[in-house]
């Protein structure tokens, strides 16, 4: 989850944004783009500074995940006593990844023990950073968890759609090449054609058919057509080589026409992306590092397996009641001057608390996106050994959505894991109503369309549908501009003794630097409301 | 060097091209192309197999780069007694890095000292491993060397001219979404009035307008105008962020024709060309990983700092004369049944050596291309911690031409080294008459147009001019393809007892797998001749 339905998810997000065009026009399409979170850059100004006497007051934090924990962490640091409040077992909350013998038990009851090999991991939730996440990049650097680069884009991997050339997977470079090639070629005709005489005047015609021909590859004749120069984009027939065997043979590049139809253009949109841009990172051994090393830094102030059932506030602090997660003992009371609650609205819209109408209002306004992923583990990394794709995404418009290809251990013998689904909206909802070994299954037929060596290489998988997630109910906030418009200032304001603090409460919905953002916001409020009382 | 005159230098390669292309025409063009080595994929089938007795023949292999090390060890492999004589005192040839402490040598007798920090170091040769190169990266595998991706394209890195927006630096995300955007307006323009009906069919035009909404950012009036969609390519001029003081500011962006006149659109090619695309790699610690791993893998079999004066066949075997390289000693004899000769046709046509006609011609015919490299020590990394610039390249139309920043240790504090010149052509020849601190010089103060924090955080550097380097007296063999017509398949057979190998023997010209497939033809065809015989 975590980017869902973030900006990557090209041809949904499309579609959705597409038909939102169609039907309202172009003021709600600018708004559909905001309400999806698609802008992203951060609004990080360094290590936040909390200026002022905090007087010993008590802090009650209400969720271990990243925004938690950042207050946690923050607080403390500004003279607070903080407790932290935390249903489940673990740190991190979304933040999360799956490694062999890692048990995880969903909503209704059914449990997978994971069995990936020593140093293989899953991250259901976010799995990637991207360079213009500052706060998230900023913690990463205070904490010492160390980064790597994400590969997003590779142009290798494939394209691939159930009706597009008969259903047989293109490479990323095929199709971008061609694509490129194509419109090239066309707007070189239309301009030398003088067609774009009242649009661009002569002299810039000149540089503009210059800049079609080196960006496009197109020959002298200003051609998209078969040569070394297009195949030197789009790959050979033949690959060059050394000694008396060596003569390259060019291939054959798609017409435009073919290419539009297949579709699978939309997919090349990925990495110009904001976001998705070059370079991204991920934490090495896995996202859940970042959790791991916030805990570390609050370590002893979090209690797990508390499940916060009632969040009062009077004129004097706030009292949060809580019981066993699982069942055991009855209820007790914790109290604290204020609270920074983190809770995902979905849990929270259920727990009796006593805000204002305001917030109350905004907290039941937001529902939750849908997100499924898959993770595989293979016998061996078959994708690198046979198809010479190291990292990266191949994407499709089966209901898997894509194949994520680890960035990491490039080369190695031995077995690997892949994202081998990352279903959303309506896939989503149809993956997570399946048992998690059909899940499984469905991920693995869907995928051998792309990978058919995944019938004999398959070694074990894990599913998480977010849905089914308990502490979550969902993947993440998903705010329409409307509800944004009339719920999200309240949604954000402190409200008494209370404010709240997630990627909900952000402009980067789905995203962990939203989370941090949100928390370093909140708890700045919070404290310049402390000084000042 | 390596890849110079490579397919990544677009402006002046493809100033190049262009020349040609104007003057000659479209053949010439295309031949050109052919012969700057554009074309690049591997023909590698897997480890060379040399099957049949070798009956205890004996080989002589000239140079110890990756040419000749691939030739000692396969050769020995199959049951050859193989010597390697290498001029210098390493392993490696142009497979090269500088570390601190060391010390280098240039012809003409300046010596330079490397002052860098540990840890860091320099790539004056090959920096990079593309995907395709499926020989270097077996031999990587193979051999234990650990890969790490280097970063081509950076979103977030510059694109600088002179007299582009006023010498201001600008980002390749910016300029990369507004052409992009520019000509997809322009295209649909063209397209909604009709223009493209000749060359596209009806359902095909509303497929192309829907693909250029997409691939362009256009909005919904098809215009690439100021908005959340396309500030969502080309960045933000107010990020968004978490609670209250969240709200993103779209930004403007720079009209097409600003963008052609710019021709900063030059560089946006450099990710899509086959060598350059995702994912690339380096080795962990420097380049000359790869030289080290060989160098063990035929442990005993070079002898260092010998100097081939002379190369003399008859029916039986393989005479060269050689001399210490620094002069001690008198000349000495060593004797082969063959000889693999990968010594750098610059020097190999100054030696004295018994081939036929059309071998002697064919060495004698190739020119070696020029480049120089400068590595720049600074006393942080800020171009990271200033510009959020994790690798990747900035380009520039000066003579530096690009800036290439550390794919390596992304966020550590201290030291780093990146490449601060990487100039060919006529720049690199006047860079590499000049002394080696001035080459330095000259680098920094090209380089503060793009970076100014050079003045200050300047901390030491290194320079290699290849035309000044002994043993190679340039950077790589520049085929032009008429050359290639003519001497090509004569550089490459077999001579009686003696055959060629290395980068100039191949179609791969300036990169290590050229080195490498050549190296592997020539041994097989050695050995085909040794086995029938």
């Amino acid at each position: 989850m975590a980017e869902q339905p973030g900006p990557e998810q090209s041809p949904s997000r499309r579609a959705l944004l597409a038909r939102i065009g169609a039907v309202a026009g172009g003021a709600a399409m600018y708004q559909a783009m905001t309400a999806l979170g698609v802008a992203a850059e951060s609004a990080y100004a360094g290590p936040v500074k909390l200026e002022g006497d905090a007087r010993g007051a008590s802090v009650l934090v209400l969720g271990a995940g990243v925004a938690g924990m950042v207050a946690a962490m923050e607080l403390r640091k500004a003279g607070y006593r903080v407790q932290v409040l935390e249903y489940s077992d673990r740190p991190g909350g979304r933040c999360w990844s799956l490694r062999g013998g890692d048990r995880y038990t969903e909503l209704g009851g059914e449990t997978q023990t994971v069995g990936f090999d020593h140093g293989l991991y899953f991250n259901p939730g976010p799995w990637r950073i991207p360079y213009n996440h500052h706060a998230v990049l900023d913690y990463c650097k205070r904490l010492g968890v160390a980064l790597e680069p994400f590969v997003q884009v590779n142009h290798n991997a494939m394209v691939h759609g159930r009706n597009a050339f008969g259903g047989k997977p293109q490479r990323y470079r095929t199709i971008n090449a061609d694509y490129q090639g194509g419109i090239a070629e066309l707007l070189a005709k239309a301009t030398k054609q003088g067609k774009l005489d009242e649009a661009v005047g002569k002299q810039d015609q000149e540089i503009l058919l210059e800049s079609l021909r080196a960006w496009g590859a197109l020959n002298t004749d200003m051609t998209y057509a078969k040569s070394v120069l297009t195949s030197d984009r789009r790959g050979f027939d033949r690959d060059p080589g050394g000694g008396l065997t060596a003569r390259p043979v060019p291939s054959e590049p798609v017409a435009i026409k073919d290419v539009l139809s297949s579709r699978l253009w939309s997919y090349l949109v990925t990495g110009s992306l904001y976001e998705f841009q070059t370079t991204m990172f991920q934490p090495v051994g896995g996202m859940d590092m970042i959790a791991k090393a916030m805990a570390r830094e609050v370590d002893g102030l979090i209690r797990y397996n508390a499940k916060v059932t009632e969040i009062r506030q009077d004129d004097r602090g706030v009292t949060v009641t809580l019981r066993d997660a699982q069942g055991a003992g009855g209820a007790e009371q914790v109290r604290a001057d204020w609270c920074v609650c983190t809770i995902p609205l979905s849990i929270l819209s259920q727990i009796e608390m006593n805000v204002g109408a305001p917030m109350a209002a905004a907290i039941r306004a937001v529902p939750y996106a849908a997100s499924v992923k898959v993770g595989l583990q293979f016998k061996r990394r078959f994708w690198e050994q046979d198809e010479h794709i190291y990292g990266g995404i191949s994407y499709t418009d089966l209901p898997i959505r894509m194949i994520s290809y680890p960035s990491t251990a490039y080369g190695t013998p031995g077995k690997g894991v892949l994202l081998g689904a990352y279903a959303f909206g309506p896939y989503a909802y149809e993956f997570t109503a399946l048992p998690a070994a059909e899940r499984v299954k469905r991920a693995l037929e869907w995928g051998a369309a792309l990978h058919p060596q995944y019938k004999d290489e398959f070694d074990g998988g894990v599913s998480v549908g977010w849905h089914r997630v308990p502490g979550a109910l969902g993947c993440n906030g998903a705010w329409t501009d409307a509800k944004r418009d009339e719920h999200y200032d309240n949604l954000c304001a402190l409200d008494g003794r209370i404010v709240l603090a997630g990627e909900h409460a952000s402009y980067i919905p789905a995203w962990q630097e939203g989370a941090i953002l949100s928390s370093l916001d909140a708890i700045s409020r919070l404290h310049r409301r402390v000084v000042s009382a």
